[in-house]
């Protein structure tokens, strides 16, 4: 089989397969690419196991075959490659790759000792991939990444009649996103976190819609050029909405960025152990301070209040940035004191609502 | 005492600084920044306990006063000021930082407990700044980091009536870099590759003459804004001038980068153990070759050439990497087999010599 390919396509997908493939596989043959001609394309796939990814790059292709390459190898060599184009030839002797005054000959493996692409079971439903994107990664800050419980390290993704939701908790915060959709089946399903980062940076080029199948044990991600199969957790995820707390004594409004910055100045005084930082307000102004072993901080925040003040409550820095990263614009905080699950909501990203307990002091 | 000075200069100053003071420091003084007002100017400094480093800053100050401040800590909170300006004011209840509506107040150590800045005795000498940081950079690679003979982990300074001259060698490489100097009084001195890796870094903003003096058991550098102490390391440099061969059976001349890019690329291949290429020359062309487990590359490359060929000669392919990567342009190499020393020189970049000892195969 010979086969002639951009060097640049075939660079970019090497690179995102090699990110799936494992450094120490528990498998060998998950050390490994497969590749295969196929009418037009080349088809090259990566697998963890859990995860198993096939990207399709256009190429001229003559005859038939596949096989595997050591995936870090095959990484380096494609993109170091000096040409434009790259010329691969493979025969009994291997796999030869050919640029400009370039040649190499790799050793390949049986390709079938390759786990097959499992996309799963279930019917496909359409859904946008921006928004799809989006939704995960604006949730994903929020799960574990190592908990006791499982489930806890995933997302969940949520189907209703007329949205899509992520929704993300570590036991001691929780985000959700809400796109609306329509014509959705009602579904949930609880994706590894690690596999939603995967999933996010494939969607991170493409555009329109992507076909979904909401499998019993996997999620099948197809579209233009790749398709995904990610294996599903297992166990229960929370009852998270009713964590949710929808009354409270004093709202603020600010602009989101201007918070986060003023948190990250004043934090560098917080003590080491617990990262905590106080949030006073009073009618018309947010003081954010903080004390440890190096001295104390403070920073006051003009910002617009509603409710009955003064109130004080402690929070973990972290999880406040966390939760404030994303959001652009103004947003909105509110709370009902000290041992009270507080709510932000983005006034300008309104999918957007993370629950931040504050610390007990 | 009150200072106020740029947020700005103060964080990049910090900055330097901070990349001084050891993250778990010996000496408990040495995690802290030692700060003085003077006239018109804050003093900060550093130390590792090796090295001293000491920056001024232009500063408007009302009264005096010194203290120490926690290193990181200190540099993290100017960085994140939110003003143009930063306040500072020093009582005895500790530093108070102030800018815009962000608010600290550090606790201050004791200024006596910081080491004085040492910048030995000796006569100063004037050498062009950026030639001694090009100096020095250049032959940085070939010193070892770790060995079991201290000097081979410091570079020597050489001082010669018609130049100056950095020399470094790790026992199986070495590389020199001379620039043109006049009225240099004859010294040899040893700094510590790290220590020569900072005072670089000040340079690199420096221009004109720095002010050198050459002590017994130090190098004190002082220029327009700083001034830095470097403690020489004792022992004698080998005599490194007999091992550089002057005669050769094979030159060939080429492209420095174009040869590093075919290194790159075919060492990908090489055994990963002793990282071996080959390079196999004969009139008109070089080929480069490697052989692993994951299959074998070559490339070859279109050279001038000089000499009775073929010939061949296998080498670490780290090692040739490192000797050309500072080169620019035409370069020269020159062969007399598989077990004499080679030397590489830049064509337009006559001052860089390098020694690399092929591998034995």
């Amino acid at each position: 089989m010979r086969i002639g390919v951009s060097k640049r396509s075939l660079a970019e997908a090497a690179s995102v397969l090699e990110r799936i493939a494992p450094n120490r596989p528990n498998l060998p043959s998950l050390g490994y690419l497969y590749f295969e001609g196929a009418e037009g394309e080349l088809v090259l796939r990566a697998s963890n196991g859990e995860l198993d990814l096939e990207l399709r790059v256009p190429a001229e292709v003559e005859g038939e075959g596949a096989g595997l390459v050591p995936a870090h190898v095959f990484g380096q060599i494609v993109r170091s490659l000096p040409g434009e184009l790259a010329a691969l030839e493979l025969s009994s002797e291997g796999l030869e790759v050919e640029s400009g005054s370039f040649l190499t000959r790799m050793a390949v493996s049986n390709p079938e000792s390759f786990p097959p692409l499992d996309l799963g079971d279930g019917d496909a439903v359409s859904l946008p991939a921006q928004e799809l994107a989006k939704a995960l990664s604006r949730v994903r800050y929020a799960a574990a990444n190592e908990e006791y419980r499982a489930v806890f390290r995933g997302i969940q993704l949520e189907l209703r009649p007329d949205r899509m939701r992520a929704v993300a908790t570590d036991g001691f915060r929780l985000a959700l996103y809400d796109a609306p959709l329509s014509r959705a089946p009602e579904a949930k399903r609880v994706l590894p976190a690690r596999s939603a980062d995967e999933l996010v940076r494939v969607l991170k080029d493409a555009s329109g819609e992507v076909s979904v199948r909401l499998g019993s044990a996997r999620l099948g991600v197809e579209a233009r050029g790749f398709r995904m199969g990610i294996g599903l957790m297992e166990g229960e995820f929370p009852d998270y909405e009713r964590v949710v707390p929808e009354n409270f004594v004093f709202e603020i409004r600010f602009d989101a960025e201007a918070l986060r910055q003023t948190i990250e100045r004043v934090r560098v005084l917080a003590d080491k152990g617990n990262q905590r930082i106080d949030l006073h307000l009073r009618p018309g102004a947010l003081e954010v301070a903080a004390e440890g072993e190096f001295g104390r901080g403070r920073e006051e925040l003009p910002v617009e209040t509603e409710g009955e003040g003064p109130l004080m409550a402690a929070f973990n820095a972290q999880y406040l940035v966390d939760a404030l990263k994303g959001l652009k614009g103004q947003a909105s905080f509110r709370l009902s004191g000290p041992n009270s699950p507080s709510v932000l909501t983005g006034v300008e990203d309104p999918g957007y609502l993370a629950v931040v307990v504050p610390l007990r002091v």
